[in-house]
């Protein structure tokens, strides 16, 4: 791509995303709605204007989820999340066995053999941590309790959604799977988190001291954003996600003396990078492939219709994972709902393996966007309904 | 290039940028001047840690360098441009004529034929405007009339090295030169930004009515932003260089009253971007190629040397072009010293057409790079010698 087609595309990104997110806000709904729908009016479903499958578009929109994630890491306080630490793994483990459930049991009946019927259970498990804590930001609901267990479980399935991904990549490619492959899996994730919160502070502190001593222009924004790159590197090759990483290093930087700063310098830069995520998200999405109007796509469109039914109840069941006395069961199901990248990626395995046919692949791919839409207007009135008590009043 | 290896070399680029411009600042010299040889030290030359011919870090880098003409379009009074017009011209016709004529020369001495000499005179006269622009800015000099010139004079021979461009590629290509096609190209140039100038102002004017009805987060700066990618856009398709869109975008919205708010949001955005393409430029260099040490390298030594000293001299005597009353000659003629993008396209074109060999491209952009590296602390140490009105005392 040329600097002249980057520019073009930018320019395109920007005016969906801004004309989105105010019409969304004047609706009264979410603007993240607004940039996600942006996206469709301007991508593979709409005009065709940007392609995001563009190496440049894809990499930067990448960095937009993890400057996303990092600011949402300094927002978050690390002792909410231990605080709530139990709700939120029920959550996540309901949220994660009942959509591998269901969409295996699905694939069943419509006649899929056991490894489709897996991969796709399997796409429906994780939660965008992205989208949630976007409407949870908007609202001003990061430091409730129901915002927390979100964050926290939405993180921990994530975690497992990396690990499951190696799995059902080896079981694609070798038809088999071994338990030993499953438990490394796993045990990486999870470990690269807990070293990184255990050592991280020592690094941070260390960090934080170093600046102090310097002088150039921008320092402190550009040696956090580089910590919070580097340790989402880690993350990635360790084998966890980047955007743990990278939501790691905002939950050790929230609690210094340079939060608010770093806060108020992060902002234009997340401004410029998060609209190009999720305009791409939206722009990414081929309505068509599941018109029912076509006879060719019509039961395809059944199956994507029944498979969306399954990914929002099994998301919603995850709620009662959480106390009633402290947030809203409906609060913390609705968001959970949301599925983004991981979901997106287990289809694309399942593509290019050959497990998943064309349309299957949409009709995963549908589910995943149709939660992801749904659930930003719907969290919003669900936050408004509920009395969730704020992380201050809870001990 | 996937996530994994951009996020690293990010993370290479920044530490660079800023471990360099912490040195530098410490030794009285020029952060950028820092980030420069910070490029070296991890780019072709040095650790070969980072590929600045990837596209990904080639496009981050062009933006970088788009989003710091903005942000000194924004710092530059129109009027004050204007008000140095005369001197700006005269700086700029002959910084743009003595360095062809001297390149010319020294390519005939050394009995290089017409064209590959043209194109290494050619290939001298655009000032980067980056480099200076970021010198006097951390100098405070952008509002001097010293200052004012310099910028002036090098939009208008960055103008005429895009003409030049098109003209010289024309020959490299075909071999002749047809006078329609010189004054076509510099007509387009001049015409964009005059045009730009006259209309923009009314489209700036609409843009600030618009953006004042609307209330999503981050409106200002992205609308803004988007203003100046698309004039960059503009500026490419009609033959222009990005860069002049995007400096004239920041010269239209220099005199709005949202003017402060923008430069504060896009300064760490900025402060984000702009050390790619400084470190990207360092990177790209390779000391190598010219080592005097080494019997195939040592002959393009000698030229490379006496290029660099016709690529100084050439500059400082346009600093004649100023009023010695109202500016020192000596620091005009020093900011025009540093060459960049421009010319390290020339020294592109010629390589690519097989009108440069190796040892001549290398020759080539030793001397911008020389020349590049030179500027910054002699342009520090020129503008504390001197005594430059500012513009508020001119009338």
């Amino acid at each position: 791509m040329t600097v002249t087609q980057l520019l073009l595309s930018l320019v395109f990104i920007y005016i969906a995303a801004k004309v989105g997110a105010e019409i969304a806000t004047r609706l009264g709904q979410p603007p993240v709605l607004g940039e996600l729908v942006g996206g469709i009016v301007i991508g593979t479903t709409g005009f065709k204007l940007i392609d995001p499958q563009a190496e440049i578009i894809h990499l930067l929109a990448e960095l937009g989820v993890l400057i996303l994630l990092f600011e949402v890491g300094l927002e978050t306080k690390l002792s909410d999340l231990t605080k709530v630490g139990k709700q939120a793994l029920f959550v996540a483990v309901i949220g994660v066995i009942v959509p591998i459930l269901m969409g295996y049991g699905l694939g069943h009946l419509f006649g899929l053999g056991p490894v489709p019927s897996l991969l796709i259970g399997a796409g429906l498990s994780a939660t965008s941590i992205g989208i949630s804590a976007r409407v949870l930001s908007d609202q001003g609901a990061l430091t409730s309790v129901a915002g927390c267990i979100i964050l926290g479980a939405a993180v921990l399935d994530d975690i497992s959604g990396v690990a499951l991904l190696a799995v059902v990549s080896k079981i694609a490619e070798i038809g088999t799977v071994n338990v030993t492959d499953v438990a490394i899996a796993t045990g990486t994730s999870l470990g690269f988190v807990l070293v990184t919160l255990l050592l991280g502070k020592h690094i941070a502190h260390a960090l934080l001291k170093l600046v102090s001593y310097l002088r150039s222009r921008g320092i402190l924004l550009v040696s956090f954003l580089t910590f919070a790159f580097f340790l989402a590197y880690l993350a990635q090759i360790v084998g966890s996600a980047a955007l743990i990483g990278a939501f790691a290093a905002g939950l050790l930087l929230e609690e210094t003396e340079h939060q608010h700063t770093l806060e108020t310098q992060l902002r234009p830069v997340a401004d410029i990078f998060t609209p190009i995520f999720f305009v791409s998200v939206g722009a990414s999405v081929n309505l068509f492939a599941l018109s029912p109007f076509d006879p060719a796509t019509r039961a395809m469109f059944g199956f994507a219709v029944l498979l969306t039914g399954i990914a929002v109840v099994s998301k919603l069941v995850a709620g009662f994972g959480a106390n009633p006395k402290e947030a809203s069961r409906m609060v913390v199901g609705v968001g959970m709902l949301a599925r983004g990248e991981v979901g997106l990626i287990f289809a694309g395995v399942g593509l290019a393996s050959g497990v998943l046919n064309p349309g299957l692949y949409a009709a995963l791919v549908t589910a995943v966007m149709v939660t992801t839409l749904m659930a930003p207007p719907w969290l919003r009135h669900a936050l408004s309904k509920s009395k969730s008590k704020s992380m201050s009043a809870v001990s």
